[in-house]
């Protein structure tokens, strides 16, 4: 179930809080997709979690934005962060609407699975096996990103989602990872998930 | 000035508008990274035309989907696919708040800019010169996607911009170019236009 988190005003700089809410609703999109391709609805579920968090983010950039403003100067330049701040929110509801369609189980209809095609082909779900070179290996070690163009924006392991996991986050044997990249990346990633390649260089 | 599309019934695949609604709210949302990276009014009023185009396409596709349900069974497969439209009607309505910013002329505040900067990464804008290889070739010829993994999301020609061209469309010297792709592309794109390399193969 979806769990509203309080707001109380923390000070927290609005630069990291753009950031993070930029970057957050992003993910939530290809996250929502990747639940839909891959009917995959406790992935839904922390969709609609994310959407939460970021609705959180945006009342607390409101109050840090308030704050930071003491003159009219401050105010005119602060009302542009504000406004992409309240984009990133909006982008993170069409996540969340994408979600909701997976956990009411209506279905995704053939023609859906067209118009998200080109994004089929950037995303992957793969599980990883014992003899893969990835399992036992932190993300910060493997160097997906710069060695084959890869990110791993997801990992379940024992039916939990870890999402947008960081350089610590090891990958263990039997992980469902979903990664985003150039199909070219997606498709080496899953012969090394597989122990089909041992080569991390590609 | 944005111009209201008005909207009569025509008998068009909800499949193709489906599709249409999808590529084109991506799309909307680098133009509008682009139109806030690059100070560019003129792209943020096509991000706005765009915005009435993916509206008058949701109205569409709300007509031509009710026709085609027959029976319960239909009308629940056609559901997600309208919830679908829906989430991309909103990530539209988002692309246009970001070029609204830039046409209120606020000013992109270095926290925007920061929040946008792996959007930078993948996005260039780039002039041609005349003794560039593009110059004078049609898209098709150039197959900049599978060469260089770069697309050409818009061209600006005598103070006008093509969205979206096709591979018909050709590119000319003094154009400019807003590509999309991965950083490495994005970097062979520039050395192409300045002239500073030759070679399409990379």
């Amino acid at each position: 179930m979806v769990r509203i988190e309080k707001v109380h005003y923390k000070p927290v700089p609005v630069r990291s809080l753009l950031l993070e809410m930029k970057d957050l609703s992003e993910l939530m999109i290809d996250l929502a997709y990747s639940a839909a391709l891959f009917h995959d609805q406790k992935l839904a579920e922390e969709v609609l979690e994310l959407e939460e968090h970021v609705d959180s983010l945006a009342y607390l950039l409101g109050m840090n934005a308030m704050l930071a403003a003491r003159d009219a100067k401050d105010a005119e330049a602060l009302i542009g962060v504000s406004k992409v701040a309240a984009a990133t929110d909006k982008i993170s509801d069409a996540a969340a609407d994408l979600a909701m369609i997976v956990l009411r189980d209506v279905g995704i209809h053939p023609i859906i699975r067209e118009a998200f095609r080109r994004v089929e082909e950037r995303l992957a779900r793969v599980r990883v096996k014992s003899n893969s070179v990835l399992a036992g290996k932190k993300l910060k070690e493997l160097e997906l990103a710069s060695r084959i163009g890869v990110d791993i924006i997801a990992i379940k392991r024992r039916g939990r989602w870890i999402i947008n996991p960081n350089g610590d986050d090891r990958i263990e044997a039997d992980d469902v990872l979903i990664a985003r990249g150039a199909p070219s990346g997606v498709k080496s990633l899953k012969r090394l998930a597989w122990g089909a390649a041992q080569n991390l260089e590609g």
